[in-house]
């Protein structure tokens, strides 16, 4: 077992889990956006001058706005909807909350910070999370650890040119916005012959190691999309490929996300890649994920209907969870997204990204050498595992429909007050937390049912 | 009754009537896309070489291929779908789709164009439609009359300057590309001044003619959207708002579109939006839509989450429909969203957009001159109707919810071998003829009763 | 036209419309059932000795309780549902349901009887309806008209035999228990000649006026269950056939039905049968129900699916309706269930029992002499009809579906605090207003789609 | 531990481990029906003279019917559902299935019966089951053990005054048919003394080791069913309670019954009951169940709506399974419906009528001394068990409805080639393996779904 052939894994994890356990005590975390913002949605009757109400409360209070928005309710017919995010580093937040909630129908406090922040203590404070897709743009403010800061261990530390490229790269994820095009990247010579040495290496056990809808969609990948020894393929047009196929995209990243936001991104169908390539000293090793991890580990089963369906799982279980259900979500993606198992007639097979990227890995995980579990998320999520050796244990899903429907159990037995629906026509999230909303919802689901038995009649028609 | 007080018509339609009743003569069919496309959607067996395979069957009968997709299959498990455009004006096009009859599992024609073109005359043959979103972008070479050709008694007919700027907006239009933001325009002073003079007028009538929907929505876009007499909004920042609300977006519209084209928009939740206005000489008439018509008659309805899914079921339900149903389509769109009344609080309200950007006719529908009857699509789709006089006839709909599924009863009876689902995850059109699909369908509806349950319980538990 | 031969119509409307029409000046309407009874649904929370605390309410105002029930609460979970009946004649009623009221989470009154009986005037009384399907033995009781009263113009009201048969027959009724087989009758000669007459005659008329649902169980009723020329078919047989085609079943009746009463039964999928023939004198025609309409014109369309789940749609929606209400579903029943007409392949069919028991009216009704009108149950249920000749006005329902999914859109537009479930396991109607209820239906139905997601599954892999 | 004090178990389980285990050698497996009956259920095209044609084939053949029915189809809209019973000992049947396959358009073959027998060879042939709950009454003669044949280490072996109560007993099940009321048995003055001793002893217990749904049904079945130390409880009276509970009924059982029909009574909300009681020289001793395990056991479970489901989400699964599913069904039932725990606030409770009828498991199974797993169907299932001591295994449900999904999540793994409903209406099993019944399956569905949309619109307006 070569540590040094393993490439490390998912965005992140490894180094969150690194700071957590506290072997990384020069870490600054003073990001600005942690220390102070909230965001109120609330409801308030639909009336003249309602909005100019609302706003004036803020002002009484010395509240300094960042963004409002003004919206037809969705949780109460004939109300509208107000978001708000404010800086509530100074002023009298807490006093304005008070007068607002006097005048809302329903109030609801995201707070992203430190638990003794203004907006924080109250009981029905939840964690932030984005409500819209374009609320993504944020996590560029929130990274961990920005992408072109590299430890003293990584081989690129002292190749000034490669540090130059990675600024290059990160920097196109920090600016980039929601519903712009990913910028294309030439990539040069060097990355190219990196990339091949590792594409032609695993293209050759794929056949055998891979599941069957990974192999299924790797063809189509070559046709529509570039997978070639000699090109290293471009995001936008996976993301392109991704889109018609589950719904599901790429964004760029500019670093290190916090599990919180990573996960979120998996609510929207969104993928938080990286675009650069590790250094090419090291052609088999990465200490981070990098875009052959993306490319040829992960986007493969985005591809696939209920691979995408079990992702948006996760990241819709972790809308507003406390932390350690944000743990236990992640620890599970770990053991599925990235290193999961799974059985296919009768055969063990890797679908997760950590596995189809890494040569070694591969080979382990399907020998007789780890060991391994049926995958169930109230175990898997509380099971601790190494991040710089291969894993002793693997879970093992029996179909991702199966691990969906078990996601979805374990999901509901999140402390959380309110549902959550991801509406893919609005790209937002819902909070589900009344009645009116509740019934339409069920109004919707009534409206898919009326067009399945069209579809089922027509067919028991003509067949 | 002042008809020159009466602005004209949605998108199309008037002119598109007029086509019909035969005083058009001079317009000249000859669009090339017309007289010779054929797209084909085809399965085949996921197996080494088959895309290879296939496209040489096009090769071997000199069919010239304009597009070309592979995506793992959503009719039949295991299967790749191909989704190929081709020119059949020359080439074995028959006999290619002999050839690849054989070798596919399933196989839908969609054709554009006349009756005895190549790929026409098979019983299977279905009139074609956009199965993405992205392909929405074919209809700017699909338009039935360039926005800038006006007719010698249009208004602006002999002010040079006005013919320019419509060129301009149309060219815009033209060069459009779903996923793009729609250009800002800068309006001139005089253009502004029409609005003016609409806006001022239009909402004095608003609070005692329109339907409660609209007047909830009215103050929202005044906040978000900029709805004020000395402001056009622009159409990017209302698609945005829109997209917020119901998913609905807007896309510049180059010309008349055809009923079939403009329908099939609303299947997606696109409503195609002309961005110019009307002759500053006459503000209060117009002889086609402009971007009066569409920001104040149509936009404020596309932000109610129930009209929005009436109007996309009229599009779903127009998907490949023969001809003689797009004119009962058209004829229902016609008197709902352009025309339709409805009863509120026992009053009658005006929804439509024909009525709301109509100063005179929005009073008068909801006079006792005009004869009213209850929404019945059956009927409403053969009710003929004057296309430049105010209406004789109104149709009145008890509730949008109660419009949609009456439209869909309605779409259940149109002669169609399969069922359309809108996914809109991957923003397409999904033709279900397989159990498999329907197998899906079945899951993600049972995905969506696990959410709506989860939620319940959690409203049983904290209420 | 010849009214003579035109049997009157179903279970007790006719007389009942009479009766309204003030021309029974005559009938005792003394019903002790009516004056005053009351029941009482209750939720309290599960604890020791709460049955015993709610008792002693009773009985501190000297109420007489006539039965009382305890069950696991549907409505709220840990609690437990009393379902009480009590005289409200005398006693305190009123002062024990505000006591009750204070002890009790949710309360809901039932009321039959004069408005200003006891438990009647406040606000939340909700009309008496049969919670399970037992409690049809109740309506024994509450006959207009007992079925051996003949008016003097009946003919057989000279006749002493068949008077005294028609007491045999309502006597069988009045005693008959739920669940219990109903009595075998040995028809006399007489009768069975005069039900020759009738089954000789119809049947030939059947194949060209009936529809096709009722041609295809016909043949069906034939084998197992005895029509046949020279034999009446006994009610168990029939109702032993109908259960296991759509679960209906049939109790024999007593005599003459209040609408709300006879609606209600079918809220359970039991028709309320006359198990008599009319007298032989006139073999073709009969003044009210009996057992030639019943099992002539009734029986085979309750073996039909959808008819079943559309007729009990108009029970379901007629529990604790206002009475205005239920007259209009009393008259949607009529143009329907007694008197609808139906197309199918563009041809008028009769499926209405009054139309498939009279040779006359299904001849005529399908001739071009009477009004053809759409079926739309806000028009059709409150059409004006006449009762002793034969219909001006018929109303064509497309399918059965279509017709119950109107009904449908009809009932949701009734006044009622509540939504109702009929639950088939339980035999009985759950009331709908609290979340619990909902997340359990919400539940129920879930699991439903796992099971047709189970089969479609199947059906996809071996087919 | 004391396997004294410990009441043996459910209806059969362990008399038929034991036989399979072999040391039963002298039983006499000579039930006639085992050994030649087979069942078919096919559809014709709905013609003139499709039954007597399709009867013909059998007299052609020699085959001897036993029971013919024909209904509607369900199958397939407008055709005949034939369901015939014929004994195969003698006669082509084998030819006569052959013709029939030509002129059926669905042939299902269900046969009893050793493998070899006439129906049994093809592919196509399915383990009997029954499709409608009157065929329950045919296990009366498929029993394997009579009621009255008592082991000679029966504690009443010797008595012959207890034999001959014993025969009684059983002649009461042998004799009883569905739809009637089940005898009313008064009990000498010794069983109630039996009774009362563990009544009493038990109910001390219940308070602190039952499952909350245990004891919240428990007093309401004090008050409605005579759960009293002085009463022994009349099992019609149960029935009739847990009716309105959940649909559940009791059916007495002559007996010991195969794992396939104990199951499959489940399958139907039936509960095979037996309603003697054990030897009185040992009150706190049964070597087979007997009413006080029934009663005080099972009974008060069946009243909670989300077991109810559970055990007939098990009793679904066994429907036509192979025999080693069945063994599996019947291990995953031992585990729970028998011997199963929960987690209820954190403590283990105990829910299996096992446990809650014998006074010491009930207490080691909640000590530290058993191994306690999560109940999880596919391991649960292969899980050995000793039948004569305390269980070495019990396993945890996390809740009913939870145990429920993972039963019907394991249950879809079962190799049947159709899917099952069954239908409270017909109370009967609908094979779902056509998209006509899934269309009408659907139907239903969006009908509920209907329904709960108009009861939760309404509790938004009025909450």
């Amino acid at each position: 077992m070569d540590a040094g052939l393993q490439p490390k894994r998912v965005n992140g994890f490894e180094k969150w889990e690194a700071m957590k356990q506290g072997d990384h005590p020069g870490y600054r975390h003073e990001d600005a956006d942690e220390t102070g913002e909230t965001s109120l949605m609330f409801a308030v009757k639909s009336q003249v001058g309602a909005l100019a109400k609302a706003l004036r409360i803020f002002e009484t209070h010395n509240v300094n706005l960042q963004h409002i928005e003004s919206r037809p309710s969705k949780q109460i017919v004939g109300d509208y909807d107000f978001f708000v995010s404010c800086d509530n580093s100074h002023g009298g937040l807490k006093e304005a909350i008070d007068d607002l909630r006097e005048m809302s129908e329903t109030l609801t406090i995201l707070t992203r910070g430190p638990p003794d922040a203004p907006g924080a203590p109250t009981d029905d404070t939840v964690p932030w999370f984005p409500r819209k897709i374009s609320e993504l743009d944020r996590f560029a403010n929130q990274i961990l650890s920005y992408g072109s800061e590299l430890d003293s261990d990584h081989p690129g530390f002292v190749d000034k040119v490669y540090r130059a490229r990675r600024k290059e790269f990160a920097d196109i994820a920090f600016h980039y916005k929601h519903g712009t095009p990913i910028p294309r990247v030439t990539y040069t010579t060097e990355e190219i012959k990196t990339w091949g040495t590792i594409f032609k290496q695993l293209t050759t056990l794929y056949p055998t190691h891979a599941c069957q809808e990974f192999n299924h969609v790797f063809p189509l990948l070559v046709d529509n999309c570039g997978f070639r020894e000699d090109n290293i393929p471009q995001l936008q047009d996976i993301s392109n490929f991704l889109k018609d196929c589950t719904g599901f995209t790429l964004r760029p990243v500019a670093g290190l996300l916090s599990s919180r936001d990573f996960l979120a991104g998996l609510a929207f169908r969104v993928f938080h890649s990286t675009q650069y390539i590790r250094h090419s000293s090291k052609p088999l090793y990465t200490p981070e994920p990098d875009v052959c991890h993306e490319v040829l580990g992960h986007v493969p089963l985005f591809a696939d209907p209920n691979f995408a369906q079990f992702s948006q799982e996760i990241g819709i279980a972790s809308l507003g969870a406390p932390d350690e259900y944000i743990e236990k979500l992640a620890t599970c993606y770990w053991f599925t997204v990235e290193f999961g198992l799974c059985r296919q007639n009768g055969e063990l097979k890797a679908f997760g990204a950590g596995l189809l990227s890494s040569f070694g890995e591969l080979q382990y995980c399907l020998s007789d050498k780890p060991e391994v579990r049926s995958f169930d998320p109230p175990q898997t999520g509380i099971q601790k595992y190494p991040i710089t050796e291969y894993q002793p244990v693997y879970y093992v899903a029996d179909s991702f429909q199966s691990a969906q429907e078990k996601m979805r159990a374990f999901a509901s037995t999140i402390p959380r007050k309110f549902g959550v629906r991801y509406n893919p026509y609005t790209q937002s999230v819902d909070v589900l937390d009344n009645p009116t909303q509740m019934t339409r919802y069920t109004s919707d689901i009534k409206g898919e049912m009326t067009r399945l038995e069209d579809a089922m009649r027509k067919f028991s028609q003509f067949h």
